[in-house]
């Protein structure tokens, strides 16, 4: 019987117990999933940050590590990880980051925060453009970008992608490297940020790339927050060069009481709901990589080290 | 050449006058268009209500009534009417029912409304629950209700439809009749209604049907004004049965600046801007049914003077 370490903290375990151990007999797999096995004995390690594991050198014969979470950024620099490490794609986590982005790509773009706002009697008839006529830009093209920009062009909304790698997406207007990101940039009236952190990403929309939106542009970012130069944003929406950013990702969450966003009239912040991993999906995807595992198939959503996700 | 009767009042006619003339040039109809031609001499009513035309009587050899808008309910009661009389499917117009709409949905889906109105520093994360555990009542499956419908859906809504005779769409639970109606109402947490207004359904939403809806039901009715009871719904409102109601039509529009919807924190009023017909994508369709009709082919949406729609 293979044996599973859940290292995702006391109360995801709580969580999570139930669901994995449905998992893993719905996939055939014969298993003793535990939170205390000796290190030297773990086939697998089901992963999340700031859990019960930091030194992966004891687990000599562990077969990979199964992070809980699509961001990888927290464990993939990690020296003592030897191991392959694969990211969290689940189903429900990409269909509850879709239907944020669509609810905050549509709120911008109809204007609803107007009329929620503004119920003063006042009969203002003016309909927003079609979408078809509302150019969005899509940073970042994996598993939930992709899904997003897919989702938008299926509302007719004009899509532009932008990703480091070339990608093709039916629909989606694609870009990549430096100039394809100023185009993207230059022509997005609203801009979704899904990239991942890496050291190439951090602080990516910072003064410079800032500028280059349209005037009056709208960023919605439920991606990672040093994606953003903060400082750099609120100089933006102050100037009123940024009409407006959603946020739902800080440096620092959470985001603290008296940080600038909570009060900035430009701002909406979000408490890091935009997706969350849900633990029945979740759990099939883990079963689903361990079942992989010992049949000596190749695992899914395997963490390029270099690329960093 | 054919004699086209512009009927759809002044101010519409500087909209449509240039995109009608585009519009019939590129369906190669040879056509004048004018808003002066003797009654005698017409060939096609282009007609909007509160235009110049009330008595149809001295059209005799009108080949049909062009509606510029979907809802008919001003015209097809019109005694004088004998002439074939079509309602407008605009592209441009059920592209931007479906986006209202849309957005409306994953406005209330999201509870967007908490997030724009209390900005207080608060970190309150508790994320929404997933599109496809959200059950969302469409009530008319018309051109405009069927293609919210199919966008919900396309978005993993748990969505069922109701319409007064039967229909079957994909990926839709639809229903038809009273026990239909009672059935679709009964499990609705979002409730759109986009009937025709016709006697059978105007007042259609009263106080029995609206006890039908679950506990905290929220409705978006972007259709017509008259298909809900007014008081019943302030009833039910301020009672909290009915969560939100997000209305874009109403009895008396402009929406008296007294009239008890605009302050009620239950209730967001929009100034009838979920669609609006767009001259060019509407001018074609004219231009489409004048070609038809010239060559003898059936006119497109019909309108059934028995139903009313």
């Amino acid at each position: 019987m293979i044996k599973v370490l859940f290292a995702g903290g006391p109360t995801r375990w709580e969580d999570y117990r139930a669901p994995l151990a449905a998992a893993l007999a719905e996939a055939g797999v014969a298993a003793d999933l535990r939170t205390d096995h000796p290190p030297e004995a773990v086939d697998y390690i089901v992963y999340a940050p700031n859990g019960p594991v930091s030194d992966f050198t004891p687990f000599v014969r562990a077969k990979a590590v199964l992070n809980l979470w699509a961001g990888v950024e927290d464990v993939v620099g990690n020296p003592t990880l030897t191991q392959p490490l694969c990211r969290m794609v689940d189903v429900g986590l990409t269909e509850g980051m879709v239907e944020y982005v669509v609810g905050h790509v549509l709120r911008h773009h109809l204007g609803l925060d107007a009329h929620i706002l503004r119920q003063d009697g006042t009969w203002r008839p003016s309909a927003p453009p079609l979408a078809r006529d509302r150019r969005v830009g899509v940073l970042g093209l994996g598993a939930l970008g992709a899904a997003c920009a897919r989702a938008l062009a299926g509302l007719n909304f004009d899509v532009a992608g932008w990703s480091r790698s070339e990608k093709s997406l039916p629909g989606i207007a694609c870009h990549a490297g430096d100039g394809g990101l100023g185009r993207v940039l230059a022509r997005s009236e609203i801009v979704v940020t899904l990239l991942p952190l890496t050291p190439e990403t951090e602080g990516l929309l910072n003064a410079d790339r800032l500028a280059r939106l349209p005037e009056g542009a709208v960023i919605v970012n439920p991606g990672r927050g040093p994606l953003i130069d903060d400082e750099a944003l609120l100089a933006a929406l102050d100037a009123g060069r940024i009409g407006h950013a959603t946020l739902d990702v800080f440096r620092e969450e959470p985001l603290p009481p008296e940080h600038p966003f909570w009060p900035h009239p430009r701002v909406t912040v979000t408490p890091h709901i935009a997706s969350e991993t849900r633990p029945a999906t979740a759990a099939r995807a883990i079963a689903e990589n361990i079942r992989r595992g010992e049949e000596g198939a190749p695992f899914l959503h395997l963490v390029d080290r270099d690329t960093g996700y």
